[in-house]
């Protein structure tokens, strides 16, 4: 595997989740000047796409408008966005879309990876999304696993072992959501909130969200350790790693 | 609370805990310059100190054998090193205690904590020093708690929020050990096997933990993201990280 | 979503395991005067059938026996009954058995729903039919979900928020089944019992379902507050809770 | 044991912890007609009362004052207000506190109980003032258990087995709090923030704890059931019941 | 330490409970010839003799009555029986008490403890008296730590390591009770009954647990290997097994 | 089902697994003449071969040198082997493969399951194999369920209930492995060696798996009751075992 510059790769089960879930994170990457990509594994046109529906819109029209809001959203935080439109309620695992996430590791080259908690009881589609971005990931790493096209991979496209965050869900505590990690996202809620307003459906989670910046904020604060000197208002996101921290020093 | 140099705090039950299980850590701090400092609760004078008692040594000549080896030991890893005497097999917890490690984490004001984990079976003087230890921690951040002497502390006296690290019990997996930090040793474990050398009469530890370096070392790699460029040939120590990691930037 | 009347659901795996296990529910609903309806997603033609098989009985017999007992117990509860046919050992998840079960849920309107718990290690299909009567619950729940006949549905079809219950497993503990709400059957026993007498193929079972329900019954009064002036001898079902509870006042 | 009327018992470790907490609730009651005891068993004059120390005032005046502001809260909660003023950080557990809540426990005959939960690494008083309320009210159930006058109860002063709620820590997460119970208390949020303004110290605390009334009206919304019709912006509480409830009808 | 006869050691936090929950297996040992030796805490006579306080007995009368009941009991089922008299409702942890047990643990010498679940929220006696019993099992293994008689212990009298069983309790789910070991006590169910025959102020507990060691006896079968060739009519009881099981075969 | 002779079942998703993780329990029971076979899922081909791919050799002859291995390293513990040859990377669970191993489980009737544990974030294709040698094992004991021929079996065919136990992973923490059964295998050592000596491309394994063996067994000797009279260096393989425990003795 070839050394890499820093890349985040965010796997999303709707079109939305990546903004309210983790659009500080990504925000924050790329005022850092580095790459973000996210991948929308359904537009959420059936199951997150209610007001369009009691407009009586069709299908392909609301899997478009959902289309130009994620967009639109994902530039806002400077970040790239892929599609692969799998349907959504439900979201449905595949040996496909399993090759497909493999094939996107080894474009991209992630060295962090953002994605849904294991559990969700309120929506099945963001466990599964996040079953396929994980079996992806280990998928990714060996040499003898094919891309969609058949063809063996390189040794330079091969992926390294890059951590995984799971980002917050609705309702985190029915989610066994647990945050062992807490951003300081204070410098990219502009971006964040900037976000948000791309997706005028949903224009009453603009302030639960902002809220719940909030929240975290205050608890990234009471966390902090006495050198880190923060400010009063501070803005936060909460994440729970995956797998076990590599570090050369404890802090 | 002022801003404070870089202190690394270990509470430890018995006299040789530090070693086996945090030498790594210390050796690595002390190596960057950093102040360490082991606070010994016991000396484990009753329950770990079976060749001494088989030898007919009174219980004086045993205590002062095992505060003479683990100063050596915290020599050879950089450490300052304190004695409370608090007696084991049972630790017995009391608020004469607590206040004297409210004492401690005042004095030494340290950014990281490390000390036993919350369970063990096997030992319940561990887990008796890890909830003083813990306890004490919160104590010490109020300023209305006062010290051993009755005095109220200054607001520059008054500690922040350290994070805490529990380091690996001889069993992890009977004291629910899952390790979420893996701890990169392989420059600081000559150091620790120094330190180890110190402690005589428990001759046969001295490759069991030197094989579960290598063991560690192998999972460092393992888990290590794309861009470590790591060598083959690692040495780690797992560790617990008890609260939220604080952080501005995924990684 | 309009206001509905009062409207038990049942997903059972089997043909027989509403009986056992949820009899005593079903029938105080009953004699409440509410709907009760069964649905049994497949017959237990291969896995819960041993005597029949040993008979030498055709597989289609074996079905139409089975059919016809639940039929009658069903009766005896006062409830109705639907069968998907779906098989069984292994009871097989589907898209199609997930969009039949949404057809139900959206023609029912249920109010509460009941099925098995997540976790059996001695009976696959149990948590197979529970993962498809939770998904389903969550897919009815979406106006941009289409029937099995492909029709979108009215906003008079989609379902609210139904709490689910998960019903007592033939071996609780090995099931992580920690009940967290016990029903007081006293009255409803009796119908419970007959129904049970509709399933003489496992005629052994009826002494140990009705140990069970005195079992339960002594937990209903001991756990019962200090106003609630309960009578001796009383009869208990035991459930958990699968989602937060809402109310108004705590009690 | 006698019938007894409703009546709801708060134990709170510090003088403020009800307002912030369980304020929806205790209002709630006390907009039913029904009583509501708020036992404090300490005033959090050394934990909580950072402001005042620093200003340089006494122990007993700073006692004094948050004395005053918690009678205030009760006050416009509904509430009686009693105090044990067993000391904070540490609040130590023993034998005599324990006596004292089961005469508690005894005179007020509550049928409800709430108090903290079991788990809160963030301050060590908090689950020990759970852990004294848990076993008072088996203690008081027990009619060989005296009081603190060593007079054995009559039949009509035992209690029976009351429920018991955890309420909501600060960092919920962080202390194993999974809710399930959301308590609507939107016509009793007016009295709750008229409570938390009676704790002039604390300002920052007061959009704080309504920002968290609406997430959890949000929740309350989200988990109701198809029938309960309820508005669009709700205020709620999240509890955790302990035991096992028991009803006569799943609901 | 010295080879050792197979000695079977109960530590029981008050005088009936080693009868209900765990008189099989010490009927099983005292058939197969072996040593059985019943430790009780207390006698109950707070907590668990609700009928000798109502008919206004005086304490010392209730503690003779509950050893008598006991000691008749523990000769039914061939055990030894003794009483430490530590008091109930609250059983108190304590230095002396732990003392007491080393020293019993090292007359005894046992190959098999079994005692109380470590949680139970019906009863804090029952996690007080596990809490001790694995204390002083550790304890007793230390050559440092004197007896109660401040004498240092030979060689001889330091225990090995022998595996801990926890006994069935009341409410198992909500004690996290999840039985590993199901212990058949057919044979040895006669004796069983007539212990239970001598706590006539339980009478109707004589039912309910015989019912109990017919539920546990049916998972006997269910769970047995292909070899077994059991009986249909098995008795059984359920235990957890502390610590990880050594062998030579796994079976 | 007939009484049996004893035999082992190794149910592992690629070539290797079962030599690193139970090649000590499969070379004891073939030391004690008993029988002992392995089920090979997939030949680990693409997850599990990466030297062999980066050597630039085709897929057909990649899965020959796995499965010769394979075979030298059974032969060496004594027993026999198959292969399924379902593919890996990702091992797909299906109808097909289950009823597969249903035919195995009827011939074989097996006394011993071991297989993967059902947790591992590392490899996706173990927790799968594990589900599905669960799942068969279930429906091998069902005379309803017939197999890959559609014949339905005798009586003597269908298979009773052998316990499982659960392999240790590589890294044992993350998959939540917690041993409860520590098997003595220091006379079956040397032909696990000879077995893992099979295994050329994985030559840097050979020494890792015989320390994690003197890791167990110094594990063994400290879990160990006081009448087993171990030897000081002792070799050991960790389990845990999935269902409970049947037995007439608790030791």
């Amino acid at each position: 595997m070839a050394q890499q510059d820093p890349a985040l790769l965010v796997v999303s089960a709707h079109a939305g989740d990546f903004v309210w879930r983790a659009g500080g994170a990504i925000a924050s990457a790329s005022m850092r000047g580095e790459r973000a990509v996210v991948v929308c594994l359904s537009y959420g046109e059936r199951g997150e796409s209610a007001s369009q529906w009691l407009a009586g819109k069709p299908l392909e029209e609301i899997k478009a408008v959902r289309r130009g809001e994620a967009e639109a959203a994902a530039a806002a935080l400077g970040a790239e966005i892929e599609f692969l439109d799998l349907g959504d309620y439900p979201l449905v695992e595949s040996e496909h879309a399993l090759h497909a996430l493999v094939d996107i590791y080894r474009r991209v080259q992630p060295t962090v990876v953002l994605t849904h908690p294991l559990a969700d009881p309120y929506n099945g589609d963001h466990p599964a999304a996040a079953r396929m971005a994980l079996q992806a990931r280990v998928l990714a790493q060996a040499i003898g696993v094919v891309g969609l096209d058949g063809r063996a991979p390189s040794v330079e496209e091969i992926i390294g072992a890059p951590p995984v965050f799971f980002f917050e869900p609705h309702q985190p505590e029915q989610c066994d959501f647990k945050p062992n990690v807490l951003l300081d996202i204070t410098t990219a809620f502009d971006r964040k909130r900037a976000a948000m307003e791309c997706l005028p459906a949903q224009k009453h989670m603009w302030s639960y969200y902002t809220d719940l910046a909030v929240r975290r904020g205050v608890q990234v604060k009471r966390n902090a350790g006495p050198n880190l000197g923060l400010a009063h208002d501070m803005r936060g996101e909460a994440y729970m790693r995956y797998l076990p921290e590599v570090t050369t020093e404890l802090h």
